[in-house]
């Protein structure tokens, strides 16, 4: 059996992937992918994920430039969750311009504060 | 806001949580919680989760004591994913024994490879 093969999809056709960044082990994102988005992905060895309220396939930094090149590929013991180690082009994931997607931080009364680097301007990186 | 007020749940009243080792920065696995499973989490300081198998509140570690400590717990951009530092007691957050849960790694020709620490025999762990 081929690491696809046991890999389990959800209901409707998608699996959660994290990435994480492959030099400094930083989790940027999570996003979803269906079988199309991983075979792609396996192919170009660039991230490609399917977007559930745009209901179509994404290849991660197609507007921004940001790719995500795909070193590693892995799955977890249930074959319902992927992990991938990549290297961030632009050095940031987050459309925000923050370099991980997780830069809201609880705290310990309950309020949230920003916490990350933010890498590049989104007003300059989406204008088009 | 708080940081809870502003999480999205799933239709299912769930959100995906990934626990990372805050020391190694090793994605150990990725879990589903609920509310409650999150106000258990937060005010207890050790993980729980919603086992959608079981359908029930889950104390990471009870019956392995492989309990998750969590020093710190942020949020996407979206909301809608949590990210867990925790600290791993039993070195180890996998039932099969593995450290962490993606232990299956993608080879080159699609094939898997077992590639992870192992750190103990579940058969010893989960006897009783």
């Amino acid at each position: 059996m081929g690491f696809i093969d046991e890999l389990k999809f959800n209901a409707d056709g998608l699996i959660p992937a994290i990435a994480q960044d492959a030099q400094s082990g930083e989790v940027l994102m999570l996003a979803w992918m269906n079988r199309q988005a991983l075979d792609q992905t396996l192919a170009q060895g660039l991230a490609h994920y399917y977007s559930r309220s745009r209901r179509k396939l994404w290849l991660k930094g197609e507007q921004s430039g940001h790719l995500q090149t795909v070193l590693e590929v892995r799955a977890d013991c249930d074959g319902d969750v992927l992990l991938l180690k990549v290297k961030q082009a632009g050095g940031a994931a987050c459309h925000t311009g923050y370099r991980s997607c997780f830069h809201r931080l609880r705290q310990s009364d309950g309020s949230v504060r920003e916490d990350g680097q933010k890498v590049f301007d989104p007003g300059q990186v989406y204008k088009q």
